[in-house]
């Protein structure tokens, strides 16, 4: 006989045996609710879920929202799209932390009306579930104190009325919507926990970037400072770009200080790295002398404001043994065992003139809260946008609490997080509040790495946490195609960055004036202007300013380009054509962009267009109007030819265009 | 100025602080770890999960199991797999409910011992990092009480030996695995919560089941008995099937009893249906009078027993107007305005016959402990698996309730859930505790449908859940095809029934005779044994009994078949053939069937073999040898020829054989 082991009955878990609905698979969500899914301010939120009951009764439910510090939610029906699945949305018109739930109920109005309507098709005897119904609408009735429900539950009652017009008062389109307004909650699920959306501002998700050293802005040989550096800001805003990010702007530590080209051996007027931070006048709270004060910063900043462009800091959580930290707080600091303070390295390398912070020390408190007001520190100075260097060497814990400390408080902030590591931590910080990332972006050259790339990032999952951040160069990095490629490669770099992603930057006017000399067998630049003062001739004529900065009128003149989310590539029948679009549904937009990979060589094809896509009929007949080149195509069908010379312009960036018929048969395109 | 708002400093959430190890993306997990996944007795459970951290510091971790009722958790090493996943394995050796964890920390002698080792190879003073690991190896000393670790720490400090003396002590294996062994875990992390794992018996996954109506085994005309019907116990039990099921086999209701075909107006003689549960003799735990007493069904279950046959009960949890539980417990049923129990309904059908419980009602607790009891009932009188009627139509939380307690108290328990309903509530049911399920496979007929349907459910999410039960028929549905396709269609649905799925079952002996006449229009039997009593001729000579035995040989004898998990479709040139196989690592064997979907004519095409999945190499030889028609093929590499006339066997069910060579150059297949 089988054994039946234990108590005869055990207890009910909870009160929820009457709430018939269940609410499954709601999104937006990343990991089931574990962190917040990203979205912008100002654009609709489509919340889903699955309402899933037994039997045939008809559910009803809401998404309920609420945003930062409100108390209480807001209630928006949710409307059924097949296979049991729900959706509403709302717009979060405020930065910050929103909250969305569900919650679902048995329908028994809809219910009842459903089924006296079948019954009274086939032409039985309804009076009982008029009474049914009646029951019904007192009870909402009761709960609305609607006057008109009260007498609609009474004629429906009364025997004494013909059934039809008893049946036609209950039904009535009046009744049907009051009794929607008001359903019975009794039994109403919740989902379990309410799930999380961190709103940004629109810079988040859109924006161009472009990198300089402020001290390489004093002309030759000469240390510059902030006020010589807003010659660079008219520059760049010149270019269209919209934030200028500075590398660290602390002062810079003199004890194992770093000579040019990162020798060990600095000569005394050797600049160092600005990445060896603190010093005798300061530490992440402080600027570095020869940039200028404090206040001088802050008129640089002002600066940019007027010219459009917001200045983002490299925020670099390490000391030089210089920086007052190493003083004031060793036990923030690993200790070896003779005492000294443990120095970054990477064996056999060692950095001495870096050291980390040991995040899991015993104060790890007192140094987390140490961090996070450095953020505030320069939040008040006027800086909101933060490149966070290596996170990825910072406990992950630590950040997931940093940002939405920060982000509590000031929900405009936005980190970039500049990890170059493997996939999973990429995804690990984004999901711990990282509002951009870097991305591998930077070594993906083909047509298979950049489809298989792309189409992982923008679409869910990774698309819910991780916004990614396109750069073709860094300093720390000059990739080998730049390096050998020569001024396509530099364009078509440009131009896949700009368009594939909505957010990409650049470091320059290295990247302009198409620096790409290494130090042999690596990928980093020889004589860095991370160890050394660069004069930069900006008016070069052969600088790429003037595309960089119709690249970014385009992205700025059209919509598509604001987001990843409509990203699809198109068949070419030659390796090295790519082909892409986005679309914008609301402004009925597209841009189609068509480039050559191969630097060396003219390349031609067909693309097979997945017209759909483009918001294009099979018969239409459209124009494809190239940005770049000014030239405009007529195009019927998917299947069109495509030819690009490298060393004339290595892409075709197309706004799509439909074609309109008027009623006095003037013809153009919109 | 941007505005800061909020306190200065939030607490922190939880000590968590110093845990710098992330443990994520835990597998198997169904919905996050909200319900349990399922594995089978005696197999291995792999399970997975990301250790993501950051730096470059080494990991370490432990998978944790816990069978049902340990206190302690059982810890076994993870085995890193590259990008950050890690795996540990074990067997879980008893059914029930099972859970794992995982622990992961900052492995700090594996890191000191790999940065000490390229610091030595660069020929790097190493004084003080031999220090610093004499020190790691004192600490791991004191964890462990290990005499040998305290010996080495000593040793490894004494700056009087030679460096390389002290760095070969602390580098040894015998160290290394020492410190593995005492890690510490004062800055471990744990996952957030365990994960369950339902651990059934291997009938839950691999089986073939009989339904029959025992009442139709007494001879012309006479309502059969449980004795009666011992006969078609051994007639099951010759054709190799696992299980025997019954229709309800409680007393049936006098009230609106159903006649033949389902009228309305049953004859005195008519056996009424045994869906129509309750009666004076009792309800859901008595037996009905004719087909004998509760020591008879006992009788009949020890009997099946001797054959090597389980029988399933069928659970139907609704009353007839005649069952005890109106009479004592009006207050589960629903009522109507009038005061009359509120009979089942379909607008404007109405099952006059039948009452449904009320599940929210005001006594939930009390009527879904009495319907639970009725498992544990059964569960006395040797009955273990049920399948359970349209458990769509009841509430789905008790569902969940219900079967986590019948399983707590009898873990071998499994529940086949009959619901041919909407895809989300199919996979609702089966994560609320359904050990099977039914599935569409019973519509499913062409090649594109089949080979959709499959992918999705024997990968995951689907497969951790959702095991497939596949029948060709049921007293509830004769399906179009098998109305009109003839013999080749019933050998068809057979063969795709049994070796597509691990668990597959059929209704006769209405199927091996096949019986295809429907009520016009419908897909339902014309006379259904629902209704009346049948007279079968089991040994009618057009019986497909010796193919069904046949296939049910191959099915035990060939352990591929056990599982779904393996199969893989590969392609043929023409769409009537649909070819796939199933392959057991352990025992290195793989079943390839191809079928020819046509019932009216021969088909034949080129079979495409993925050959890697069939365990073959590129260039071997090896033999297919089809087990039904027991003739033998040598083929070479992946493109193949095969043809099928259905009129002599619609499919091929290859055996795949490896050639091999012995050292005496005599060859043969495996």
């Amino acid at each position: 006989m089988t054994r039946i082991v234990g108590a005869v009955a055990s207890p009910f878990m909870d009160d929820s045996g009457q709430c018939r609905v269940l609410i499954l698979a709601a999104s937006p969500e990343v990991d089931g609710g574990r962190h917040p899914a990203k979205r912008i301010e100002g654009e609709p939120v489509v919340a889903s879920c699955d309402l899933v009951s037994d039997g045939h009764d008809a559910v009803a439910g809401v998404l309920l929202c609420r945003g930062p510090a409100w108390r209480d939610w807001t209630r928006i029906p949710l409307v059924p799209k097949g296979n049991d699945r729900f959706t509403a949305s709302f717009v979060p018109d405020v930065v910050g932390h929103w909250e969305i739930s569900f919650e679902a109920w048995i329908d028994e109005y809809s219910t009842w009306s459903h089924g006296i309507q079948k019954k009274a098709q086939a032409g039985q005897d309804i009076s009982i579930e008029l009474l049914a119904g009646a029951r019904l609408i007192a009870d909402g009735a009761a709960r609305s104190s609607s006057p008109i429900l009260k007498r609609v539950a009474a004629a429906v009652a009364d025997a004494k009325l013909p059934s039809r017009e008893r049946l036609a008062n209950a039904l009535s389109p009046e009744v049907a919507q009051l009794m929607a307004l008001h359903p019975d909650l009794t039994k109403a699920s919740r989902l379990e926990r309410p799930l999380a959306i961190t709103v940004d501002r629109p810079l988040a998700r859109f924006g161009a970037w472009y990198e300089l050293f402020p001290r390489s802005a004093g002309g030759a040989g000469k240390h510059g400072t902030f006020a010589d550096a807003e010659r660079m800001l008219a520059y760049a805003a010149s270019m269209g770009f919209d934030v200028v990010y500075l590398p660290p702007i602390h002062p810079i530590g003199i004890a194992f200080r770093k000579g040019k080209n990162n020798t060990l051996d600095a000569k005394p007027d050797d600049v160092g790295s600005p990445w060896a931070i603190g010093g005798p006048a300061g530490g992440h709270k402080s600027v570095h002398p020869e940039l200028g004060t404090l206040e001088d910063f802050r008129r640089f900043v002002k600066k940019g404001k007027e010219l459009g462009l917001e200045i983002a800091l490299d925020i670099a959580f390490q000391a030089s043994p210089d920086h007052p930290y190493v003083r004031e707080h060793p036990e923030w600091f690993e200790k070896r065992p003779d005492g000294s303070i443990q120095y970054a390295e990477n064996p056999p390398k060692k950095y001495q003139d870096v050291y980390p912070f040991d995040f899991e020390c015993a104060d790890w408190r007192g140094l987390w809260n140490e961090l996070a007001s450095v953020f505030f520190f320069w939040i008040e100075q006027g800086v909101t946008v933060f490149r966070v260097d290596n996170p990825h060497t910072k406990s992950l814990r630590f950040w997931e609490w940093c940002i939405a400390e920060v982000k509590r408080r000031c929900p405009e902030a936005i980190f970039l997080a500049e990890a170059f590591t493997r996939p999973k931590v990429m995804y690990a910080l984004a999901k711990r509040g990282f509002s951009q990332s870097y991305t591998y972006f930077t070594w993906r050259t083909t047509k298979h790495e950049l489809t298989r790339y792309l189409t992982e990032l923008v679409h869910p999952p990774v698309s819910e946490f991780f916004r990614p951040a396109f750069w073709p160069n860094t300093p720390d990095i000059l990739p080998e195609h730049l390096q050998f490629g020569g001024r396509p490669m530099f364009l078509q770099r440009l131009i896949l960055a700009a368009t594939l992603s909505s957010t990409y930057g650049i470091y320059g006017p290295a990247f302009e004036l198409m620096e790409h000399v290494a130090r042999p067998g690596s990928e980093e630049y020889i004589d860095n202007e991370k160890y050394e003062l660069k004069s930069w001739d900006i008016d070069d004529p052969d600088s790429l300013r003037d595309v960089i900065t119709l690249v970014n009128r385009i992205r700025r003149e059209n919509p598509p380009l604001y987001d990843n989310a409509s990203l699809v590539f198109h068949h070419t029948d030659n390796e090295q054509l790519i082909c892409y679009s986005k679309r914008d549904e609301a402004s009925d937009t597209a841009i189609l962009v068509v480039v050559n990979l191969d630097p060396l060589h003219r390349h031609s094809g067909w693309v097979d267009l997945d017209l759909g896509k483009l918001g294009i009929r099979p018969d239409e007949r459209y124009q494809v109007h190239d940005l770049l080149g000014d030239t405009r195509h007529h195009w019927t069908g998917p299947r069109n030819y495509v030819e690009l010379d490298p060393h004339v312009m290595p892409a075709h960036v197309f706004r799509v265009r439909r074609h309109v018929r008027t009623e006095h048969d003037f013809e153009y395109f919109l």
